[in-house]
């Protein structure tokens, strides 16, 4: 471990993948949305292809093509294409396809992330530093028991990770110099901008977060602490 | 009570004065770090006087003379004048200096703020919507058990209450319209700015305050909601 948890106030988390199984739970939310309209599908394939369309969504708003606006809509914009694709289309009613959309505002925390956030509390600033919106967070951790301080990421900077401000802004907003933010994710990109931007770096994998495992068979050498959840996070910085 | 509580989803607090008893907490810090100096004051008084420069120094970033400028700077600033003041400036080093600025991370809350919000929380969503800045409400809460699901406010719409755009703002990060928002205060201004924002309102008197009580001795049957106390707002909504 490159870092000392004395030099750090606050741990900045990724969400979607590192804290939440959102590719079981939204299938889940499809299956139990569609089934009782008799139709049948692969959902986690569904889930799958509603989640391929955020970062093209995203990266119109990095691009500059389109101005910011809150994940929560890009969502619901996505989700009207992929039903459109699988012939899901025309089934929900404005109400309940709003409801489905809000399925990722109840996305389950893998099995470590509630009690290990508990022990991490006592001691740090916690904050989900994500790409969902506020609203979005705030539900979520009451759905989900993620103890957190406040929200911040990408609505307090009205960017998409990986822009730098994100990060930067985050920080600034605790008013911590990054150094003294120890940002965690899953994901090697997400973690290399936050390092860019002087945080220090925490990765744990979850190679189930997508079928095929991609980042997390990857090694997590590169960063100043591995953990192999959020758990044993807690144990490597003494808490 | 003129409101129900169906028709409402979050609560949004003001917190000097509502929640905490700013006038001993800051009289306390300010005596520990003079006295072991042999320096006496009225340090109620003294706490006072720093107060009274708050809203002149929020008028001027109201008034647009001045930029957006988070609180805990505007409290040093006044900090310095007031020390100079009672006579009391050249005694403490720079990072003491900077840490009796931080007096205002510290407040204590009324006694029947922190079991209060706690049941308040199972049912709302709780922030606060004050005009300090997001790292010293997070630190704040952390010291003070206010069990924040968010912190809202001055520093999301870069400009202070009374100021419209604090209210809606507010509202707007959790995806809410303004009626779904019970805005709580022990000061009527704050109230009626959050009414014409659209807010519906609860007033709690705070008597001890001042040493002069000013807006508790008038009646609050303007509001939806009065209560004696967070613990009775609670009652009030049934949690």
């Amino acid at each position: 471990m490159s870092v000392s948890p004395s030099e750090i106030e606050a741990l900045l988390f990724d969400v979607f993948g590192t804290l939440t199984d959102w590719r079981r739970s939204v299938a889940g939310e499809l299956a139990a949305f569609f089934t009782p309209h008799g139709l049948l599908s692969d959902w986690n394939e569904v889930a799958g292809a509603w989640r391929a369309l955020y970062q093209p969504a995203l990266e119109e708003v990095r691009a500059g093509r389109r101005p910011f606006v809150r994940l929560d809509v890009l969502h619901a914009e996505n989700l009207a294409r992929v039903l459109e694709r699988y012939g899901l289309d025309g089934v929900l009613e404005e109400d309940a396809l709003q409801e489905l959309n809000r399925a990722w505002h109840r996305l389950a925390p893998w099995p470590d992330v509630t009690d290990g956030l508990a022990r991490l509390k006592r001691r740090f600033i916690l904050a989900p530093c994500s790409n969902g919106d506020v609203a979005m967070m705030v539900r979520l951790a009451r759905h989900s028991g993620l103890p957190w301080d406040t929200v911040l990421g990408s609505e307090m900077a009205q960017a998409y990770k990986p822009a730098p401000s994100v990060y930067r802004r985050s920080a600034e907003l605790l008013d911590l110099p990054p150094g003294r933010c120890l940002f965690v994710a899953a994901h090697h990109d997400d973690l290399a901008a936050a390092r860019r931007e002087g945080m220090a770096t925490a990765f744990i994998p979850r190679p189930h977060e997508h079928e095929v495992p991609g980042d997390a068979s990857r090694s997590g050498d590169d960063w100043d602490v591995v953990a192999t959840d959020v758990a044993d996070l807690a144990d490597r910085l003494g808490c």
